[in-house]
């Protein structure tokens, strides 16, 4: 098994503050919905319309939120252009650009080892019903 | 910006099915909870009160529902010893080390970038108090 010298979740020196800013970052960019939204804007510029298309089982109003905390975390730029109806579209900013990487090798991931983790909960499932055991 | 010839949430060829377990395979090794706990078990193995001591914030409740959902999904192995009281040890399984690389990497860009991300806050939160709208 790798080991790790020591966890970047609790860095020597820091505050319990700083810790809790890193737990809650963590917290939003490793969100589902989030990294959708990223993976999405990392292929170019959408508008709301097209981002709710794309990422199937999204509601209007957790999408809103979603962009809306992105914009918030300096991550996604909202632009307003004053035609009618008013045009509004999303595109990552360069910090936004730099969380690509990681979100798409945990996409990557999430990806290549869907079959084994479907296996697997079948397997946990089987063994805890037949030990009579609820699943969870 | 960098330009990603397609998604990879969206795979050609893929079943809705598959679009949702990604989605949710996505849910879960994002999750903060989940991140912290599989950072610890790569730091080798612990038992719970290791981990309910060093992930700070986390309650038993939420502890033990994360642990047992990355169980459930092949990611860490529980052992049980015979001991009076029972030792209990927990420790990520050949699957789970596969997450290892991009779960540390999403963990170091959220340290890396953590001032980026306060301070993007701040001035959000400033400019939407300013203009009289609410934070959120």
């Amino acid at each position: 098994m790798p080991q790790l010298a020591g966890s970047v979740f609790v860095p020597q020196g820091h505050t319990a503050e700083g810790c809790a800013t890193v737990r809650e970052v963590l917290g939003r960019v490793g969100d589902k919905w989030s990294v959708l939204v990223i993976g999405m804007l990392g292929a170019g510029t959408h508008r709301f319309s097209e981002l709710q298309r794309s990422i199937e089982g999204i509601s209007q109003r957790m999408l809103t939120l979603t962009l809306r905390q992105l914009e918030r975390d300096g991550l996604v730029e909202r632009t307003v252009y004053p035609t009618i109806p008013p045009r509004v579209e999303y595109t990552l900013t360069p910090l936004g650009c730099t969380l690509l990487e990681p979100v798409m090798a945990l996409a990557g991931w999430a990806e290549t080892h869907r079959s084994d983790i479907e296996t697997a909960r079948r397997t946990f499932d089987t063994r805890r019903s037949t030990n009579g055991h609820s699943a969870l």
